[in-house]
């Protein structure tokens, strides 16, 4: 089983979504129009084991990836937050303090982002080997410029990166993604810069292979990577850049001119959109030394042990 | 660690809440104002081996709580539904088919109230002993007669419940809380009814004796209960129907005439506002042969074990 074919199945049951969704899911938020307004709303779950070891990260780290995870997604669309909820389920000898260091955290974080927790649940496990799970709900608006979809990727486009990818996660516990800010306010200014010649955006949480294989895929093209041009960081191979995830950047497909960094954050063209979808050719390719190399699987799959 | 002192560290932070947030945490949803619309969101969370016992529950009644729990506490602010997100962390050997089942139960039930499901994330334990979590999250809009709040309950009202309370949870595994219908439309009616008669409303999810409680303390006034009034389930005391939680029928307090029924659900005076709070008097009472008893402890307390 896959996170992924359970999230397809998901979305078949919204053929017949009614007139309030706009953007329904599959993409980093949903969007729902209430009378003239339209709210972007989508949800994370950070699973202690899993996207975090309780055993070496400060609780305080924790909690700021319970939340900049979810802004991720916020920036994805080029939005701005809104309001956020943060729920938990604590193992029964979590502690108070170590709940109040978690939530302050977690608070602390979203304040800084002016996204505001408006509410939230707590709940406890019924044995102490239960993990922590947060699950953190964000709601948002479209920035001045609009919402910026999966789906819209052209030919003619080129494919960007914002930072450097891959080594997100050091050997000691610490890294990259723990520390990331959320690029909520490059997407916006990206927006506004390339008004309708941003065509596609994704933030990259599971690795440029599989996050740039979701707009090849939901926009019908074909995108080609230049492996010698994706930015890696220190120390990392383009294979592992790739492959690495967690490195919440922002991954768009744009036409004409694109700025080479905002804000001090570099902006690298990494490919391009290499025509519509041909059947029984990979969507996503890595172009090394002339040869063409399949990566729509290079990526963070949450699998499951029975896949 | 009781559930409640870490809400309430949660409410210490919005003290400085921006003039977006109409109505901070504290109520069954919180309401975010966007622009001219007021938008009502909360989280819920059902936990394995918590909230429900997988081993003895079929996993559509499991999905269908998810979703009614949520939609109870729209119910209590005379909401009506617009969407939901569903996420879950499953365990590594859950299954595609039980993920299907679960999900499937979800979109069922959040249909049958006309809130599609537009977005979740699902991921996995790494571990097959740890449970299930779900959380489900709810937006909303305020019904045509403007929500209700916990905190309006003032002199001279009576306070109210719906249906039968206490009994919820079967030996055998099955029961009311599996089962309920979230009371949406009843809460909708009765604030067109009622009007600005309407003061103070919540749902039952932690016992009466809590949970009106929680509109005591919030409306700054002192309940007293008829325990001979208390609408009891078949073969349940009072007290129990105090205590046992689950009935995620509604309570309010109103001024005024109240239909003794609505759609074929009764609704019963259980009590009355008796004052305002004065200190050193318990703040909920329930009176029996003219004896006042402290119930503000009955109901079902989210306690981990350190407390």
């Amino acid at each position: 089983m896959r996170e992924f074919e359970l999230l397809e199945h998901i979305y078949e049951h919204n053929a017949a979504l009614d007139q309030r969704v706009v953007i329904p899911p599959g993409d980093d938020l949903a969007m729902v129009r209430l009378g003239d307004r339209d709210v972007l709303i989508g949800v994370d779950q950070l699973i202690g084991g899993r996207h975090v070891n309780l055993e070496t990260t400060p609780l305080d780290l924790v909690g700021r990836k319970a939340i900049t995870r979810c802004l991720s997604d916020v920036a994805a669309m080029a939005g701005k937050p809104v309001a956020a909820l943060a729920a938990a389920t604590l193992p029964p000898n979590f502690g108070t303090e170590n709940a109040d260091e978690l939530f302050d955290a977690m608070h602390a974080t979203a304040s800084q982002y002016d996204c505001p927790i408006v509410g939230g649940d707590i709940a406890f496990h019924s044995d102490p080997s239960h993990p922590l799970v947060c699950s953190v709900t964000v709601l948002a608006e479209p920035g001045s410029a609009g919402v910026i979809r999966r789906d819209g990727a052209r030919s003619g486009d080129a494919i960007y990166v914002t930072g450097e990818l891959g080594g997100t996660i050091d050997a000691d516990g610490g890294g990259h993604h723990l520390t990331f800010e959320p690029r909520i306010a490059i997407a916006m200014a990206l927006a506004e810069m390339l008004g309708d010649r941003l065509h596609a955006m994704i933030d990259l949480s599971d690795g440029l292979g599989r996050d740039a294989g979701h707009i090849a895929e939901r926009s019908a093209v074909r995108i080609r990577l230049d492996a010698a041009a994706v930015p890696c960081r220190h120390g990392v191979t383009w294979r592992q850049a790739l492959s690495d995830g967690e490195d919440y950047e922002l991954c768009f497909a744009a036409h004409g001119d694109v700025p080479t960094e905002i804000d001090g954050v570099a902006i690298r063209k990494v490919g391009e959109v290499a025509g519509v979808t041909d059947p029984g050719r990979q969507r996503i390719v890595a172009v090394e030394n002339d040869r063409e190399i399949d990566v729509s699987e290079r990526g963070w799959q949450h699998e499951s042990s029975d896949s």
